[in-house]
């Protein structure tokens, strides 16, 4: 599809300045476009790319006000147009499987909604329930009594244990694993580790994404519970009875051990690690491969490693920075002592 | 079942203090226990909870000795009391998958043995034995010649590659995978990685459980162990030719590198990375995110990065605290000097 | 087969210092080995095995000159002598499935190869390209369009997304996951996250190997890019738009955020974390769990978080060591000063 930049600029609602006869059938990114492309500036830092891409035009943010060479479209926010021209452009680029595969085992009990995709090789145990217009993939296994939503996708390899509840608008990427035993045990006089029976389940509500490979683990008793439009990243742990509220980000490879509550809008970057029965509040924001053993309240920034308050992790990382300075600085100051005392 | 309090105090042997007339018919936190529920304060920690939970009875350690509102059961091991209460309760509460699935592709070779359970879609390649009651969910794959023993549990999706050896009452769990090539490589003089063959094995012995989407690699030759009942949490790398002793613990997300061994009872919290060719003693406790670079004797608790012994770490964490002080200590110090050098 | 001493250190072109008659039919590590085993001495760090080990013969480094007790064969590189005697000895020591199960799903469009290999119960989905010789293991996944090349191996239960690209005699071992949505999100107004469509693809070049359980996110729009030769370890996270470059080599638990680049032959150590738009020059090396937030140029060596050029890093974990040591001198300092300020 050939599009003129110049109706590009009227879908988005953004204000052209160059050529806007040129047209565009793709789009990339400002590196790596040619002069068919349509490509992206999300923000200042990338203001330098603006007159080094080959594209056919950018579209860059309102602020970034420079006279460019290219052509280009400004708007509020880059990201919401490009996912209005995605959505436009793209309406069904992804075909997900349709229909129920003659593999899918669906045991007597399950129950099945309207417009279900249930790919090849799909298990279904007894008494699931699963909502209208849900798409599962390959090789997924869906446990006894597990309930989940409509219009969820489960991408291949996933499994999903029993007596679990799943909302609406669920995304749940490939060879993810919900419901695994929550980990703990006790030892006894000869050291010897007893398992705990962990009898409860997992409750993940509307609008959650989980990434690939992520493993939550259902509560000892009670529910560990994924809060309404959450978004987890791959590779994290969620430990059993943790308790994650709305619209929460947590990024890959972190992991929250047993009974850990997160208000809601909390974002936690990469590797983060937060200790068992730690509550951090609402909006909290902690920098990547932090290590947190205790809570902090509402709009805390952390970072480092035990955690801080970013100010105060940063005087330390300075701190920790001119010490071999202070140490020159205390032999001269010693030299002067033994100089002084000697007069 | 309705339950009275009096029955339950008998049941565990605990002393009854409060209305032993209520009853329960569920088990519950303490903090989300409602009228009809049982809860259980594990220590002291949570002492304060006793009296704002709405449980119908707690089950409290022996210690805490103050007097309570509620009605409390004492007991010397509250979670040795949950797990009796759990397996009388519920004696069969999640149904494994029973018999042999017609979708179950079984190679000619492999031997099973008495009331093995084989769900959907399992694969059992040439050679495999497999002892009795143990139960196999679908989308497992065991490979050639590998032998798993009895009353073995893997959940769906489980990985095991060929010739491993694992023990009796082993429990897998979802997504993991059990002898993948060892990481090794050399570099020829172009800088171009030539893989090294990994052809050894794995031998898990009895009693061990392994978390979900946890990575066991075989050994270059020789074996990786993982020792008799030591468990492992979800997301955990063990690398080629690691020893594990029995009983260890090791929380989610660690990762132990190539040939590096571990004695008996080792605890490692979450996110911790041991390197190649470390010995860990008996006994080693080592705290969350702990970056371990060589080897400890036996009882050393260690923590931080790099590890210290904790008496060690607390003591440059708190030095590190104390820095910014320590830059004004210095200033005010040069300050004075210069006033007595100019006396 | 029991081969002469003698005839190995032929074979592998090495110097014999022994008893050239003993016969050995096993491999095996210089610990581990008995009577009839070969083992091997990889570099001086190990020399004291050399005569505590019961092999019949050790295969040892060149430099290494002592007068041992023991058998050995001195070589250039005994790696490479490791990797020449394994191939030798055991060409075929792991058969790979062979031929089309007849339960593999193929759908109408796919094309496959002479030679592919197809365990029970893989999917191929439309428009799948799949080329000579390759051998695809149970519960994979091959989405709609994505093209492998020949030779590759696809071990149990790996996930491979619609319109990814992979090269020639790619090894991707279980529970893998490629082409996964990158993760990203703008929040609205009302502190909602809004899903930004991921719409680009991924391309693994010729001689990758990846580790399992390893997630692959594809590119927002654009490429993710492994590049030839470089080898992944397991749980690796790299995230949407990351070019690695050729022979690179990661270890495991680490992780890459989205956008960054690695040129060629960089070495990461385990639980490395890369943020996002950080470009690692040619020959960089990383140690395990350091945290890089920031670009550093070619043939750095880098460590600590956060990460620092090593001579750096480790003049501070010095610093940090003597801390306590200097708060001494310093009180000292206070009291002397004191002491001449009162005279």
């Amino acid at each position: 599809m050939q599009v003129k930049v110049r109706d590009v600029a009227f879908f988005v609602g953004g204000e052209l300045s160059g050529d806007g006869s040129r047209t565009v059938n793709n789009l990339n990114g400002a590196k790596e476009a040619g002069p068919n492309d349509l490509a992206f500036i999300l923000d200042e830092r990338f203001e330098d790319l603006i007159d080094r891409s080959n594209a056919a035009c950018l579209i860059i943010p309102k602020n970034l006000r420079g006279s460019y060479k290219n052509t280009v479209i400004r708007v509020d926010d880059p990201v919401a147009a490009y996912s209005k021209i995605i959505e436009f452009a793209m309406p069904n680029r992804v075909p997900h499987p349709k229909g129920i595969h003659s593999t899918a085992v669906i045991a007597k009990g399950a129950k099945l909604g309207r417009g279900i995709a249930l790919g090849a090789y799909v298990v279904i145990e007894e008494g699931a329930d699963i909502g209208n217009d849900t798409i599962i993939y390959p090789f997924c296994y869906v446990g006894r009594k597990t309930r989940i939503g409509s219009k969820c996708v489960l991408y291949p390899n996933v499994t999903i244990r029993e007596s679990i509840s799943i909302g609406d608008r669920v995304i749940i990427h490939a060879g993810s694993v919900i419901g695994s035993d929550g980990f703990g045990y006790f030892q006894d006089k000869n050291g010897i580790q007893i398992k705990i029976p962990q009898i409860g389940t997992i409750m993940i509500e509307d609008d959650v994404e989980i990434g690939a490979c992520v493993t939550i683990d259902r509560a000892r008793f009670d529910k560990t519970i994924i809060g309404k439009g959450s978004k987890i990243d791959n590779l994290v742990q969620i430990a059993h009875n943790v308790v994650i509220g709305p619209n929460c980000i947590i990024a890959a490879q972190s992991g929250i051990a047993g009974s850990s509550e997160l208000g809601k809008n909390v974002f936690l970057g990469g590797q983060v690690g937060v200790s068992d029965h730690v509550k951090l509040g609402d909006f909290v924001k902690v920098g990547a491969q932090t290590g947190i053993s205790k809570s902090f309240p509402a709009n805390t920034i952390l970072f480092g490693y035990p955690a801080k308050p970013i100010e105060k992790a940063k005087d330390t990382i300075a701190a920790i920075g001119l010490l071999p300075k202070l140490f020159e600085r205390v032999r001269a100051l010693e030299a002067k002592i033994k100089e002084l005392e000697s007069r």
